[in-house]
């Protein structure tokens, strides 16, 4: 081997380049070279390289003829092309599926008269027989029972509404959760604990395909309008996920490189947040803190285009009828006080505590799902927890309607045209004062109703939601965590606004808040409520703030935000690091090595590599002694992805490492084609196999399929160093040696059994790899 | 060596972790030990490995006693501290600066006579002998020739206000430069470039201490009062580092190890933008995408934190007078459309060609000073520049005030209450219209007077900027970029919303623009513009557009925006991939591998080793043959970092590797306090040494110091796969092995010589690592 000299390149010889030469050999006679099986992991370290050999390659080409100029152009482009793809198309998607979730959420209640496509809102809006004042009730609009037997009012018309309220819902749920069963298994929950996986480098094929992608779309929309305590936020992601993927496979440069597909994917999630909350920002570094494992630069920039093309994709497709980009537009006109601090952060320990209740609750539910019969009968689940929300939500007004229309209500500020029972203040009729600056008022019998049917609802929604999550229906969780947070933070703002007005004397209200004074905003305190939940379940950051803070579109309230949101983490991890998808993905056992995790323990490579102390020794190769049938004994009887090869049994000495798939692939394709291979045919990978005499059989020679850059440590080296190390170049195996001897091997499983093993967790729920 | 069996915990014997028990055992002996010196790399595993056993020893100690307890929780706790600490001072700093930056500018032109500390704008703002019309000219408030010789107007009185300005110019001037060369040289420059090599994990020591911070505080000051074409924000953020690490002094967590010490040096530089331009959301996003090297999910909060404290101290000392927390408030009133794209993306590409020639000139001319004889007189240099400055920027009203100044008027739409010339008008008397919608009308011979200068003030600006950015003063590059780019844009937007006014009917027109409406905000032009020229010259993506964003507080803009941020950045990329921080960084050979960079040669790591094909052979030493005189004498001859320990010169097995700075403390010691090691003494780095007999000198046993798990690669490992290692994993070298056998070295240095060598730059300007 020739070290070149100073600036000399070296001559790129066949066998310098182990993963690269690799490609060039087997391009043509084994197609699935460079593949993975389902439910295997990724080698990034690999992709990375063969993404190089193809970026090489196209670019040494584009230097012979123009043809070949314009074909590297296309692919230096084609990533923003796929991003474009994936923001139209994912902007539209979540524009149609919010367009039909309100118009189905309604049918649930009446139908539209003159066009029966539209929804209530529609409806009335494009009525013209009706005042602002009366803007929900118009003639167009029909209950069921008013259309059916002619009488709007009375004990009759409310239970046959009621009836076929819950006949709706449950026909809504029936149809999602069969399309799911019969077409798309992979439909079903929010989706955002295997894209994790799938973007650590994990492969489950069909997870992200245009089947799935079809029937999640269509299920979504029926779970979300049956009236379940579901969002559509997660599934979202998961849709647009898979429109990345769709777009992947139009481009060579993604469809056949895992790695780069999963820099696609990442921006895909952010173009899902995007939509799912107008918050292309916070889709970005949601996508970033929450989803993505390898997150290069350059992702960050396209992610940042694909989330806004989706997000003006969306707002020119208008559903939400403001012509605003956010879900929840607010806007409040007084400042924050710091006495308020307090409430602020008491709602951010409600949210760590219900983060904490949550997830708790919920595995242990997801468990039991999983281990007993209550399995197997995943259609009647949903029909009967359809039901009982149903039947449970349509006499309280907040639980009847849409969750999301729930949330827009209580992050409201009373206005003086608000017409809502929240805002039923005793108004004092000789204060003029402009419509926006209204000082605080008592409170009139429409909030004290209120308040008594927002904690029933508090209630209801914190337990159907435990058990609603998991599913086998998509089903999304920001909404009904944010639902419960509001709740509780308009009770709380409630409550302090009329103690801040019956006693302004307080000592702790005396320093801010004259008579007079416009100072508590209960839409605030829901607000803050929301994010402390949603905190508190997710364990999102940055992007919790970031997402909240362009939905108020201004820096004014981003430290109440962040007071709940940091003390609702602090709460929610004291009782246990793991967010709800961690918890999921630990649940279904997947092998995902969590970047924040942090491994303190004091173990070597030495405690982990196998084999054991009493294990039988390590499957190898040597380089040049194994027989064709050896190997294929090895390979039958084993069930390792890959084998090392040494020099020799005695001395031990590491060459490479040859994964199974390749070894299997070459030799079958050797035994057809390659005249005189037999099974007594020695193996070499070496360079040069040495001339043998006529009457033995023919060598085979597999230095091809032999990576020659195995990654190794000692086996000296700190087990947190080979954690850092699988992490941050997304290793598949790593070999242990002592002093140049091969040892033994430490594969992601390995780790992930470790360190589930230090945590005392259950050693035996990690997927095999 | 026992494997541990399962879950058995392994007992933490004193051999077990190389990087481990070092610590354990050198803490008292050799103070100096785990310490870098100047100007060299940090190893990033062995600091995370050092924290990590930190950290587990606080954990197990914290069981022991509530004391413990409480000191382990304030170590916790310790991190929030920090950025708490930092948040405020280098808020109250940045606020400090502000408003001593505006007093001294406006001394140059006069003085308050009422109280001489006010500014002009608070001088005349305290004055109630003012109408809002007038608010400019107050009596309190007094031009220099008229203070000195009553005649306010006049040639007279306007050449001696002309010399004045000069002098004050090159006074202050002066004293920057001077305090800057007496006190601290490391103060100079915008220090972006030197804090991307540090928190890459390079050591230059002092350049975040105390005495750069005092004096890069009060020099900003000076510098951007004398007008030269420089801005602060740059040097804000050095200064939050400065803060940052004057703050890591005070818990040893961060003191001493200088891994976590780059996590708070991380946070500070977002701190830093955070008060540069009142957003810290585009802070943090500027210290993940720009600045930082290593940034885990936790500092991403932190950072967050940080950043919003500091928004808020500054906010709360109110330095920019309207209580927003934003350094160029902009508020439009009209949308943007479609076609408008079309000079929105020639901006971009206006941006970018300024970056390319701004890079260049810059960088040639900084070349010159470093080569020259230009580089022996700084002093003499900004005396020169200043002067040429003052001189020249005087008698145009768009460059005479501060740049700030300029850029924020530039930004402004013109309100009906606007007297500036920009928003010189001719008013149609009939129309009558709310203040904020004014439709498009012709200029007025203001505008046309403003474009003249705003053109002369465009060249001048480009022209100065080249030769002010790295005299030997605190300077930042954003503002005088956004500048270029503001007046660029202004004229494009004036030209292209007379154009519209006078030809509504030409056919690009006439589908957005109809007569009597308000179509183009020449406003917002200028910001595009601004945003096009620092991205050119920075080539920042994302947080670029997140400052912008948060400036206008609205996701409207955000396409404009986004538009001629990508314009400028390909078109800049398309002439050299590196922004102006980069370059400066190779300028100065500072050994800085950055992340963005691809490496696509086809080399391997064999070509890149050490030793070369003719050098002499690797320094080694041996685990039980060398004696102390031979480790001396090697120390001696070679100035390696480290040494590889091999079983012996034959086998050439590799068991450790050991720091040259660890070996030389190790001797040392051993020499002073160990009876009977000499220079015959044989070094053992064996697990135990020989019995042997009792006439041999006593061994000496330097285990402890060796490093039992170094980082390996093969020959045959791609030179991509390894760069992409020491980037990651933020190694100082790697040793190459093949089947077992250790062949050479690969340090930092080397692979940095390497890859200029493949870009075919200069191999020799690397600093030595």
């Amino acid at each position: 081997m020739a070290a070149a000299e100073g600036v000399s390149l070296p001559t790129p010889t066949e066998e310098m380049n182990g993963a690269g030469t690799l490609m060039d050999f087997l391009d043509e006679p084994f197609p699935d070279v460079g593949t993975y099986e389902d439910f295997h992991t990724i080698d990034w370290l690999r992709e990375k390289s063969r993404d190089t050999d193809r970026h090489r390659k196209i670019t040494s080409k584009s230097k012979e003829s123009i043809w070949e100029l314009i074909k590297s152009l296309l692919d230096a482009w084609s990533g923003w092309v796929v991003m474009l793809l994936i923001g139209l198309l994912s902007g539209s998607l979540a524009g149609v599926i919010d367009l039909a979730v309100d118009w189905m959420t309604d049918l649930k209640e009446g139908v539209c008269l003159s066009a029966f496509w539209y929804s209530h809102e529609q409806c009335c809006w494009t009525s013209n027989q009706t005042t602002f004042a009366d803007r929900d009730k118009c003639p167009q609009w029909q209950k069921w029972a008013e259309l059916m037997t002619g009488h709007a009012e009375g004990a009759g018309a409310y239970l046959l509404n009621y009836f076929l309220y819950i006949l709706w819902a449950l026909l809504f749920s029936f149809l999602a959760v069969s399309l799911v069963r019969v077409f798309a298994p992979y439909a079903c929950g929010s989706g955002i604990p295997e894209i994790k996986t799938i973007l650590s480098g994990f492969i489950i094929r069909g997870y992200l395909g245009k089947w799935t992608l079809l029937i999640k779309t269509v299920t979504l929309v029926l779970a979300v309008s049956s009236g379940l305590s579901l969002g559509k936020e997660g599934p979202l992601v998961h849709v647009a996920c898979c429109c990345g993927n769709l777009f992947c496979s139009l481009f060579s440069k993604y469809s056949k490189n895992e790695g780069k597909r999963r820099e696609v994917l990442s921006a895909a999630a952010a173009a899902g947040v995007s939509v799912a909350f107008g918050a292309p920002i916070g889709g970005v570094l949601f996508s970033l803190e929450e989803v993505s494992y390898y997150f290069p630069l350059k992702t960050l920039w396209r992610s940042f285009f694909a989330a806004l093309v989706a997000a003006f994709t969306l707002r020119s497709i208008n559903p939400f009828g403001n012509s605003r980009l956010v879900l929840f537009y607010v806007e409040y006109h007084t400042p924050w006080y710091m006495a308020e601090l307090v409430p602020f952060i008491l709602l951010g320990v409600f949210g760590g505590l219900w983060g904490t209740l949550f997830i708790r609750a919920n595995i242990a539910w997801c468990r039991r799902r999983k281990t007993t019969q209550l399995g197997k009968y995943p259609v009647l689940e949903v029909i009967i927890v359809t039901g009982i929300t149903a039947l449970l939500a349509y006499p309280n007004p907040y639980t009847r309607r849409s969750t999301s229309e729930l949330i827009s209500e209580l992050f409201n500020d009373c206005g003086a045209l608000e017409s809502s029972q929240l805002c039923d203040y005793y108004n004092n009729p000789n204060m003029s004062r402009p419509v926006d600056d209204i000082p605080d008022r008592p409170a009139g019998p429409g909030v004290y109703n209120a308040m008594w049917q927002l904690t029933l609802a508090l209630i209801f929604k914190i337990v159907i939601t435990i058990f609603t999550f998991g599913m086998k229906i998509p089903s999304g969780l920001f909404i009904p965590s944010m639902a419960v947070g509001a709740i509780a933070g308009r009770i709380v703002g409630i409550a302090v606004e009329q103690m801040a007005y019956h006693h302004h004397d307080w000592i702790i209200f005396k320093n801010w808040c004259r008579p007079g004074a416009d100072c508590v905003t209960p839409g605030l305190y829901a607000m803050v409520g929301a994010a402390a939940c949603l905190g508190g379940v997710t364990r999102m950051t940055v992007s919790l703030v970031v997402i909240m803070f362009e939905l108020t579109g201004g820096l004014e309230y981003i430290v109440p935000l962040m007071a709940a949101a940091v003390t609702s983490k602090w709460v929610a991890d004291a009782f246990g690091k793991e967010g709800i998808y961690e918890s999921h993905i630990q649940l279904n056992g997947y092998p995902y090595l969590d970047v924040r995790d942090e491994f303190t323990h004091r173990t070597l490579a030495t405690d982990v590599m196998r084999p054991r102390r009493n294990d039988p020794p390590l499957a190898v190769l040597t380089q040049d002694s194994t027989t064709v049938e050896d190997v294929e004994t090895l390979i039958k009887d084993t069930d390792y992805n890959g084998f090392p090869v040494v020099v020799s049994r005695e001395s031990e000495r590491l060459i490479g490492f040859v994964q199974r798939r390749d070894l299997t692939l070459a030799i079958k394709n050797a035994r057809q084609k390659q005249d005189g291979v037999v099974s007594s045919s020695v193996v070499y990978f070496t360079e040069d196999a040495p001339q043998l005499p006529a009457s033995n059989p023919q060598p085979l020679k597999l230095r091809r399929v032999l990576n020659l850059s195995p990654f190794t440590v000692t086996d000296h080296t700190p087990m947190e160093t080979v954690v850092d190390i699988f992490r941050k170049l997304g290793l598949r195996q790593c070999l242990v040696t002592r002093s140049g001897r091969l040892l033994g091997i430490i594969t992601k499983k390995d780790v992930l059994r470790h360190m589930a093993q230090m945590m005392n967790q259950d050693p035996e729920s990690i997927m095999f790899n």
